[in-house]
């Protein structure tokens, strides 16, 4: 029986956990799929660097060229990273018809389209499971799983990193830096922390989430992003006593065929599904129209989570092979991309100000919401120990975004105000 | 564009979700099949009785063979229940090449391999994705999504009747009685509750997902099953002073190549995700080798839910139809069944016993577990009001099924207990 021939490009965390998954798990591979697989060639920066896993040095290369040009191989499995370069690479090999699987969130969130296009005209498969929530198997839940329903709504948790730093921010009491820090010398961050903690790593994945859930061209340009740097412990300790949980919650929202997505810290009441989500895991929430509520949880990265996902990809285009049907799984969006306006969006709202504690003080700041027909579900105002100052903590009912800001700004205008401090979406209080 | 012809076999709650989702989504449909699905015939019990959809007379048949001989319809969707004359009709309908979608769980659970050799000879597909989790794609995601995963656990609560009754009891802290009464008002019930709340139901799932989980032909008989009549509201209350919530779990574990599949009310910490899913909600944890911890949360019933992945269903046979590649899906069995002996199988133990209050008892006790090597994770003593005894609540470490259940024979020999009031499994705690 002819043996599978598979190309690696990248040999790191994900590339390493792949081998291991093909050696440990050969004989269910070659029960799903018929015959063996076998890598053939990889792609490495470094012939001699000690590696996770055991490598014949021959499979080993500098050039990816001869991995995308090997005739033997069938699909090559990119889990190298990076954008341009990649995506030459990835394009060259679909024109010498080789099948890809994916793990890279940035390069499909960027060129996912033309890629997809590209491999489609070549009658490639092109398979990505694993650039969003790692091990969950999200994106095939929502192509096949619900391919019957409409998916109005998905709340993601997305990014483990942040997830982990909100997570211990808010059991232990401590700062940001503190728990970055901490997470850093766990391995849990990343040294350099930045796309994880502004929320670019999550808008990624909220990207293609959104064009799979509502089949729309959404671009990562049309995803407002906001991260976790400043959310402070008083923050998280207010939304604690008002009974919300934060996290970094990617939102992709649907609704008069128009789409919301963005990326914020944001509250949850205790008691849905994602508020439970903790440390580095990943949760993906899913609203269908006829289904009603789904959740997805699991690992959002990691070695082998990651390469199951890879592999279970590289089993999919197996199967497909054996049937002769490669490449014509990809289906095109239904709808053209229409976002929504400010005045279309609509939240609740968490907002903390300092006040000047003067008679009236609160009249004011009520009277700029009840001049736009915003009411409030919960209002905690405390005394500032020291200072001549309260400290107001409101949960809004449902406002537009556009009113929401307007109001913010002319908060900044009020005598009785010192400081606005915070202001955070509330999501999931099936207000919607 | 021709359109494809479907026929249903009943048009109760799940057939009106079907007609509904087939009616409201045909757009959707559309775009992913690339031709109009419309529903030709429709087996019912009552041609004139009053329904949840707007459907022509005309379709409506009393006589089975209508549906199955009626040469223009694709496939078939079961939506009727029972075993026997269903096993019965699908089988005639597959030797007329009509693909098969079912929710029926009791069929599949009784008859599933049988029907799947039927539908794989004729080249037909046989889905039953709406069999077990109602909405949840928790068989595609084993099947697919955790395709090159070795699946080692799976726990599900798979019946949303027993998870709503202890729910309830847990939060309200009500009798089994009371809740059961409520429950029926309220719909979330049968009239009849037997299979539900003796753990039938929720056996049949477990039988399912243990048979495409752990590739081996697990039979309803073998799973061993316990329902939730005996949970008293003590047992629930000690069991949260100790940190647990009672769940009516459906175990499916694997290791050293033997299986073993159960159902019973068991605690969970309540930390472990599974803990969180509340009221009629659904949920399957699966604990693969590589990817580690998933969880898939929604709706385990209702008209809607289920409908969806009954017509997801209908979306891949449709998908298979355009390829021309149907009835080659489902896999046999990687491996021969073999069964977990009481030896073989560990947990930890929950017992809550009721001692005379004698100097040395609890010794008595203590010494039949040390004998064995187990030893107790907690323990809880507590005077009885007005009787001269003691209640003690255990949660031992983990020992076999052989060993507790000699404890538990040696125990009711002992002169200072009193009785023996329960017992339950403890699972999730990271000891396995």
């Amino acid at each position: 029986m002819k043996a599978i021939k598979v190309g690696l490009l990248g040999l790191g965390t994900v590339g390493c956990g792949v081998v291991r998954i093909i050696e440990d798990h050969q004989d269910k591979l070659m029960h799903v799929v018929g015959c063996p697989v076998e890598v053939k060639k990889v792609l490495v920066k470094d012939l001699d660097k000690k590696r996770a896993v055991n490598i014949d040095r021959e499979l080993l290369t500098l050039d990816p060229y001869e991995v995308i040009n090997d005739k033997d191989i069938d699909v090559l499995i990119e889990v190298m990273g990076g954008i341009d370069e990649t995506k030459i690479y990835l394009l060259d090999a679909i024109q010498e018809k080789k099948h890809i699987v994916t793990a890279n969130k940035d390069l499909i969130a960027a060129h996912g389209t033309e890629l997809l296009t590209a491999a489609t005209e070549k009658k490639c498969d092109l398979f990505y499971e694993a650039s969003v929530a790692g091990g969950i198997p999200i994106l095939r839940s929502l192509v096949d799983g619900l391919a019957s329903d409409r998916i109005n709504k998905m709340m993601g948790i997305v990014n483990g990193t942040t997830n982990y730093i909100l997570t211990k921010m808010s059991k232990n009491g401590s700062s940001y830096e503190e728990i970055l820090k901490e997470a850093q010398e766990l391995g849990f961050a990343e040294s350099d922390p930045e796309s994880d903690v502004e929320g670019l790593d999550a808008a990624r994945k909220m990207a293609i989430l959104a064009r799979l859930g509502f089949s729309m061209n959404v671009d990562l340009e049309d995803v407002s992003v906001k991260g976790i740097t400043q959310v402070s412990d008083d923050d998280i300790s207010y939304s604690k006593q008002l009974g919300y949980t934060m996290k970094l919650i990617g939102i992709a929202d649907r609704s008069s065929g128009k789409a919301e997505v963005s990326v914020q810290p944001a509250l949850l009441p205790d008691s849905h599904p994602l508020a439970a989500v903790n440390n580095e895991y990943n949760a993906v929430y899913v609203y269908g129209e006829a289904v009603g509520e789904t959740m997805f949880y699991g690992p959002g990265a990691g070695s082998l989570p990651t390469a199951t996902a890879v592999v279970s990809d590289l089993v999919g285009v197996l199967k497909n092979m054996r049937l002769g049907v490669n490449g014509r799984s990809a289906v095109a969006p239904q709808y053209d991309k229409q976002l929504k306006q400010p005045h279309e969006i609509f939240a609740q709202y968490f907002l903390r100000i300092h006040v000047k504690d003067q008679v009236g003080a609160l009249a004011k700041i009520t009277a700029l919401f009840s001049e736009r027909g915003i009411s409030f579900e919960k209002i905690l105002q405390l005394p500032l120990k020291g200072e001549n100052l309260a400290e107001i903590v409101i949960i809004t009912h449902k406002a537009s975004k556009k009113d929401f800001d307007e109001i913010l700004s002319e908060l900044h205008d009020l005598d009785v105000i010192d400081q606005v401090k915070s202001k955070y979406r509330v999501e999931g209080n099936g207000e919607s």
